[in-house]
């Protein structure tokens, strides 16, 4: 019967969100509405937000329209700051104060790293003194610092307390706020972590200092925010406190906002690989994201270029061997695909911290070790089929040393370029793979139409 | 004093992680055992791992043997399949049954994805029969649905305690197991969650199961892992339960666990663009890698031949007009480029489950819209460019043209390419970047020479 009782209320999940949203944009006008009404009833803040990104932006802001007050804040909060702005934008000034005044600092530190200066200024006019004050402390670190993200929701207890204190205060409060419950002096410097659960087998007259994990790991405020989410991911930890320089307690990492974090960073990587941002709104206005885009592929036409004036070099080559200019892409080809995989491995090793200039030689023998066996291998396949193909042996000869040529560059530039980029701390994901396809592309044709050049001129 | 005594003991973090692994890469020998013994005192076993995956495998097997029999498992379990299987191939039978013997069902489950299947079942006879059911349970599923990683350890009590034999219940059990408490029925059916909070709070006659929340979701053992993860991490739960067709409380899903799911599969969509595995090892064997990435060569090989048939379509106008071999690659790469924009956006929605046949349209107008910006502005620029290098007016023309061109077909594949693999469920992320370039090298060179033999012969 108990069993009847669950079967009734909720369905197991069983996937079917992306099934939901799918549904959701094939609809529109009320029917769509309605599909979103039921979404408000039964989904968390998260999905919402998931759900209005998906959505042309008029649609999106007649969707937005249907939420009420209180679940505003949570919803935008949720959503990729471009998205978020799109709907912040169409507001009137009442909407956005009324916003304004239900959010908390953590919330508008989110937002601040895209709102204007002037909207972050108004809404820290509606908040309290002490709201302000918090947003400030959290405002010394900048965007790449964890001390910026510091979640102030957990248990903080004095070190006078002891256990039957700490009992009476978690039946008080309402909800899960972490697992641990962080002790501070006075001066709300950081003294030391004890476990819930340590707190609930003690007995009440037990002194919390006196149940500290001396063991448990703390973090620096400066710490870099994807290391910081690393640590707390690799540890047996659900949360981290995080200290500032003189050891006063900020807050905490918690796990959710660590995969946050390490989620980000991973999609931030893999549209980096396109000239993206991770932020990126699927219905940007046309103008805005062609502008955006417009430089990636002006970057890309300038090294494009660099290419085409290598070939340009060889023109009396190309003139009477138009065999050659049949066959160039497969050399371009071949390297660039080759050099991509050791920059992919090396961005993911760089992106884990496992790749290093202590393990740059080991490396760099392997992925010359490999470049030669597929050079081998590949350069008689294509050497073969070119001189079949036009019926010159030369031209077999001259395309297969290329590739084998072009192969051995891909590799050491796939390993040297992103610890190149790394030292002058530019983002290997974002121009490591442009930088890559000059070199391959260039060294490819010179290779390439070179050697045609001294055998057939 | 209190602060002093936390000074001595524990540094906090400062992202120095990475700086620990390179530093343990630059030395060697002894040196290196003794940076390593640090890491192992004071190191978690996700971080000894990711440790161990950095050195290349002779230094990697010495520093193995240094970790004591306790530890080995949990060490072996956080690293990628490719490492652990290179050091597992090294070890001999008596030291595999060793490791075997400390196996629990849901490590044996994670190593088995890869693990030859006779030593799957060697390490199904070393254990005990509820154990060996445990493992079958979730060996039902399969790779992709998340019953088969349902996690064990959590806290499930009947549908007849009361709050005060869940309160004793707690204070035996040493570990923190999550934040609720799972009731099933006498046949072990899953009835409903209790939070650990609310059984903190009630009075101790109180029967568990009024407790219970009937909100709290539930996820099918069927469902898909990334799906489910994302579910968890998108809800305000930190676990939630995962249950057979019949009802059956098959384990749990955890919010550390999820965070490990979402991020092989961003990793994995990272490494298939460069038609690499997620379990890559960094050190892996040449031969082994050379022959993996060999086959992604030899597909792309084909493709760049595809292209080049297309160019020798137009030998007599190549042969004549030399300088459209010159610019063949400003044509090529300006298509690619534009559409692996398209196409990068296209993939990180599907993976999101924003991007479905519902917002295809209004998705596909947006990026031809920003196609023929861009396409405009860039083909007058690299018009003019030709034009004047070559001091050839029609030659600026038929460029423009041909990047035109190759401009709206790179944002029509961008988008087209990914949902059609996704209906013939084949990987996006994996094939879909070679399969666009193949279709913008084609249109691109087919459109440049095309026009440029209408125009010139």
């Amino acid at each position: 019967m108990e069993n009847q009782q669950y079967q009734d209320n909720t369905e197991p999940f069983s996937g079917d969100f992306s099934d939901w949203i799918q549904t959701l944009t094939l609809l529109d006008g009320d029917a769509q509405a309605q599909c979103f009404a039921e979404m408000l009833d039964e989904a968390e803040p998260g999905f919402i937000a998931l759900a209005l990104e998906s959505l042309p932006r008029e649609q999106r802001l007649d969707r937005w329209q249907q939420i009420d007050g209180l679940a505003r804040v949570a919803v935008l909060t949720m959503m990729r700051s471009d998205p978020r702005q799109s709907i912040l934008n169409l507001l009137d000034d009442d909407e956005v104060d009324l916003l304004f005044a239900m959010l908390s600092p953590e919330e508008l530190i989110d937002w601040s790293d895209t709102l204007p200066e002037a909207l972050v200024d108004r809404a820290l006019q509606q908040m309290g003194n002490r709201q302000r004050e918090r947003y400030e402390i959290y405002d010394q670190f900048n965007e790449s610092q964890v001390g910026r993200y510091a979640d102030h929701r957990m248990l903080v207890l004095s070190d006078s307390a002891n256990v039957a204190q700490a009992q009476r205060f978690f039946r008080r409060i309402a909800l899960d706020c972490g697992d641990n419950v962080f002790i501070t002096d006075i001066d709300d410097k950081y003294i030391g972590t004890v476990s819930r659960q340590m707190i609930f087998k003690a007995d009440g007259d037990v002194a919390l200092v006196s149940l500290i994990d001396e063991d448990k790991p703390v973090l620096a405020a400066d710490t870099g925010l994807f290391d910081a989410a690393e640590y707390l991911q690799h540890s047996n930890e659900t949360e981290m406190p995080i200290l500032a320089e003189d050891g006063q307690l900020l807050g905490r990492l918690s796990l959710r906002v660590a995969t946050e974090i390490i989620r980000e960073h991973l999609e931030s990587q893999l549209m980096a690989g396109a000239g993206l941002k991770e932020d990126n709104d699927l219905f940007a206005p046309v103008l805005k994201s062609a502008q955006r885009r417009a430089v990636w592929l002006g970057i890309n036409l300038l090294t494009a270029f660099l290419a085409s004036a290598t070939i340009s070099l060889f023109e009396p080559v190309l003139a009477q061997v138009v065999a050659l200019a049949v066959l160039m892409p497969v050399v371009a080809s071949m390297g660039g695909i080759a050099g991509s995989q050791s920059l992919t491995l090396m961005i993911r090793g760089m992106a884990m911290g496992q790749v290093s200039r202590g393990n740059l030689w080991p490396l760099m023998r392997n992925e010359i070790g490999i470049s030669i066996v597929n050079g081998v291998v590949w350069s008689i396949v294509i050497a073969c089929v070119a001189a079949w193909w036009f019926a010159d042996p030369s031209l077999g000869f001259i395309i297969g040393c290329a590739i084998m040529i072009n192969l051995l560059a891909a590799a050491a530039s796939g390993v040297l370029i992103p610890m190149i980029l790394d030292k002058f701390n530019q983002d290997a994901a974002l121009s490591g793979s442009v930088i890559l396809t000059t070199v391959t592309d260039v060294i490819g044709f010179f290779s390439f139409l070179g050697l045609a050049t001294w055998i057939y001129l």
